[in-house]
């Protein structure tokens, strides 16, 4: 788990409030489910692995069997409970947002944490939801990490529809997960072994070039249609998916985005469950970070719990992972945080009741204040105050006769007159 | 536990924020610890209630016996830990804030949830604190909860080193806990009930009485001596408790407190480990709703993890309860809240770009901005802008075509033109 030190928990804090701030901004409601719920309500999505990760949540006298409670994993899993419940005091498409913490029991490894923050973003429509509202989500995330002012931001999206249109026009329908598995990897292995994975799935040389190619296929629409041409000369059934792709693309591209986004068939994002947009955050020049954010569309988010269709289209960060890179990568050096501003050093008893009354003042203009109480030598004070605060000032029998305080940078050690109102 | 619709969510989150922002502006820094600890951390000071309401955690394939994982119940002993661990990286005295929410399988009760949010301030000294901070902890307690604007909120405060005292002076030492529970419930019984509470200990007729007057004292520190006079004529053994609370009384009547504090030795909080100070606040004219704060001085955090003796004092909101209540009595209406300014309405797609443009303007005016891109009728995309949003600014040809755009107050009607920078 990670625990932070006052500063660092301090650029965490800012972080999150920039994120939710934006999220705000672009019109996202906040909610907070419980981080405990029942276990069948969480385990009515998972798979495999996170039925080995979650953890039971048992009071000291039950046993575990017994037990029918958990920690969250995830936001999306107690959204749709959410949003099934509280139903008819929605208004949809409801835009939700999700900043909290969650919980799985995976191996500890560098980087990754048992209870890490997630800030999530989610557009739940009630019976449809247009596909302009993918490049809504995808874009309040981007505004949202824009916020920590990352190098070089790249957007890159895809949809589901044209990969799955693009196997059924080759007649490699019935192998779509595998394909996909091999595609969703083929970032991080040598074309050799995306080649040689595919061979193995019996594809014939034809067709494995025919991936390849559409892995390869990125760029602006036209540029992605031209090249799917080259594997295939009737674009019929990857139309939907490529006319959605173009909608998404342009609007971004409207919001200011253009020089940030790019179509990347290879992008496929892992989740079983989306079915149309996808898409995910790098920073080119840190690979080694990996995707900052991802989402994408999905048919329906409450299959389990209700009838009623719910389509969504939703995005997230994972803050406490990317804080971590982040900071590795030395990328959080210019945020600038608000520490202590001033601390404000009464020489001695006598002039508490100033001190306070001062600090009440400054503290009113929005600035933050210590008042140093301790019975310790003038030097011991100063001490203190250079390792919490930006200014000192000193309240002496003067001060408090003349009302006139001057205040100490504690950096650079200029004194100047402090006014306040 | 407690689950919020947006429109609630956004009061809470904003009580939340107003007390973050006014605990920092007072000098305090925030930490998050994990919500999960080692289950011995966690209990090296609970007793057995504490014990008893503890939620263990358990990976699925462990038995609960084996389990070293449990969910905090409070914010204190994580912080001791804290302490201990990261002593060497912190500046003492320090001022420390946590925010979040805790978790005890209290059985369900009106008002009382398993999973609540504690707004915690802490003043830790190393070695020693000098009692001047205990009123720097209730002032930020305080100022705090006016962001709220409760009517009539009082503090009361005591300290147990008077009614220690007390009891010394009186012979009756040996029977402290008894006499403080009895203290401590005099409150919600009649005076009846407390005297023969007070008889059963075998106290008598006379000490009954002194213990009687000991609990009707308050008022201002020369109020409270003059009382506790006319029961002991002697103060010698009361003296420093009295002397502490002249301190803290002086310094919060001069942070502009004066007309809120009241010395009230009926304050003695149920917590073994204050060990001087101890406050309340209330609401006297909702009896009902209990003390919305309370806290004190403790001689030692972490006892249990470390021979260094580290002083402290820190007060509580429990923010979640709180909620519960203040919503209960009605007192929350005043809480503006910042739901959805502006909802644009195109009204075809092809104005989407431009109003995703217009969106983007107001919102780097700090305001929250949706943009309805329903494919459905124009009556059906402002019913959605009514639920939401507090202006709609419909986006049609014409408004493309001049730039020239009008925004509807969706509570009033009145429609005005909008100028965006």
């Amino acid at each position: 788990m990670q625990e932070l030190l006052p500063s660092s928990q301090a650029v965490f804090d800012k972080l999150k409030a920039n994120i939710a701030d934006v999220f705000h901004r672009h019109g996202f409601q906040s909610i907070e489910t419980p981080v405990i719920d029942r276990t069948e309500v969480l385990l009515s999505k998972a798979g495999g692995d996170t039925e080995k990760q979650i953890y039971r949540v048992v009071k000291t006298e039950e046993a575990v069997e017994e037990s029918d409670q958990a920690l969250r994993f995830d936001h999306t899993v107690p959204l749709a409970r959410y949003v099934v419940e509280h139903e008819n005091d929605l208004a949809f498409p409801f835009h939700v947002t999700q900043i909290g913490r969650n919980y799985r029991g995976e191996r500890a490894q560098k980087g990754r944490f048992r209870e890490f923050y997630q800030c999530d973003v989610d557009i739940v429509g009630r019976g449809s939801l247009p596909v302009a509202y993918d490049a809504k989500a995808i874009a309040a995330i981007y505004d949202a990490l824009k916020t920590i002012k990352l190098p070089g931001m790249k957007v890159r999206i895809s949809n589901r529809k044209v990969l799955a249109g693009f196997l059924e026009a080759l007649g490699l329908s019935s192998k779509t997960t595998e394909i996909s598995n091999v595609i969703d990897h083929a970032e991080k292995v040598p074309m050799d072994e995306t080649r040689n994975a595919l061979t193995a799935l019996g594809l014939d040389e034809k067709n494995v070039q025919n991936v390849i190619t559409f892995v390869g296929a990125n760029g602006s629409p036209d540029e992605v249609e031209a090249k799917l041409k080259t594997a295939l000369s009737d674009l019929t059934l990857v139309g939907e998916g490529l006319k959605e792709l173009r909608i998404v693309y342009d609007l971004l591209a409207t919001m200011g985005m253009r020089e940030s986004i790019t179509i990347d068939l290879m992008i496929v994002r892992g989740l079983d469950y989306y079915t149309g947009t996808v898409y995910e955050i790098v920073l080119p020049e840190y690979r080694s970070i990996g995707s900052i954010s991802g989402g994408g569309r999905y048919d329906n988010l409450a299959s389990n719990f209700t009838d009623q269709k719910l389509p969504g289209v939703g995005g997230s960060i994972g803050l406490t992972r990317l804080f971590y890179a982040l900071n590795a990568a030395g990328l959080l050096e210019n945020v600038v945080t608000n520490p202590v501003d001033y601390c404000i050093v009464p020489i001695s008893e006598k002039e508490y009741a100033y001190a306070m009354n001062l600090a009440d003042k400054i503290s009113a203009e929005g600035k933050s204040v210590d008042v140093v109480l301790l019975d310790k030598k003038l030097g011991d004070k100063m001490a203190y105050a250079g390792k919490i605060a930006k200014y000192a000032v000193v309240i002496g029998e003067e001060e408090v006769a003349t009302g006139e305080v001057k205040r100490k940078d504690l950096t650079t050690g200029i004194i100047t007159p402090l006014k306040v109102k």
